[in-house]
């Protein structure tokens, strides 16, 4: 997606050659033009998979997940982290780990929000290692519920999260592969979204 | 906001005389056409105060935040909630304790993104007690910005957070006012908005 690519060349950080820093638009300070917009993309890409339900992980997905699903007038629901691992019986949870945070944490849905009667489309701002997404789809899967798409606003093409998932067949897309990063120099993967 | 009063009447659950669980559709599950009329609402309310700026708190302030930005044509901005007391220097910090994860935190806003310029409508789900908003009020103090009004989905008027603040003399107008809460009866404060 050209808009976001530019946005990222415009006002991302690259630091080293693996962060990149985006909280000027994306998960600190949000353009809510720009998520707007990515909304409507995610909704161009996956109109036609048949889902019954947007699911997002908190706090930086819910923007883009929340304009994803208006578009496609899905509602959306945001998986939450907590600290705890004794999370109770009411809720599907799987533990995964943070590399941002550098802490492992329990990702927990209610059981009365996800059964096996849902088509799900996940919806993420970020995928690098897919530490987090993997969570997401253990706890899918918990629930009987089916991925019929995943759409991620920016890849970090250099890190194994989304190959891999491409590779076991799920449908993914991301809105921008960030496919180097060098001195400060971005380059993105060719890509037909 | 009679549509939210509908819903809450409709599908929120009162527990006792204190607490009233929305996660069905505000604050885990995502109604995302109430939540995008709700931004509406406060584009209506606030539309003449001067905001450059919507400022929230992660994570269920952020897809009524983003709707109202959207229809206001702002910029929004969520504060984080950490677990570390010692957060460095680029970042504005305030301590806050939560009621409903039985813990203290620290709220955080880069210093990139608030300014002695801003003028800032604050956008949360809840007010109860009114420890969250006090902290990001203090946030927005130190950065020397000022306040130019506080859009609450869901408060609680029997709890003196709103209260407190509208004897301060803040802007605040709350969407839907709950008096009381009695046997599973949810009661609302009239109110012109």
């Amino acid at each position: 997606m050209k808009l976001l690519e530019d946005k990222i060349q415009a006002d991302g950080v690259a630091i080293g050659t693996d962060i990149l820093k985006v909280d000027m638009f994306l998960n600190h300070q949000l353009d809510v033009n720009l998520l707007d917009e990515m909304g409507k993309e995610f909704y161009r890409l996956f109109k036609d998979c048949g889902a019954t339900k947007v699911v997002t992980i908190e706090s930086s997905g819910i923007a883009m997940a929340v304009f994803a699903a208006k578009y496609l007038q899905l509602p959306a629901l945001f998986a939450k982290k907590s600290k705890h691992k004794n999370v109770g019986d009411d809720v599907y949870s799987a533990n995964s780990y943070s590399f941002t945070h550098g802490r492992e944490y329990t990702m927990v849905v209610s059981k009365k929000y996800l059964n096996s009667d849902d088509k799900i489309l996940i919806i993420d701002d970020f995928m690098a290692g897919g530490n987090a997404c993997n969570a997401l789809l253990d706890i899918i899967e918990q629930a009987g519920a089916r991925v019929v798409g995943i759409g991620i606003g920016i890849e970090k093409g250099f890190q194994p999260g989304g190959d891999s998932l491409r590779q076991k067949g799920y449908n993914i897309r991301s809105l921008a592969i960030v496919e180097s990063m060098n001195d400060g120099k971005i380059t993105f993967r060719n890509d037909d979204c």
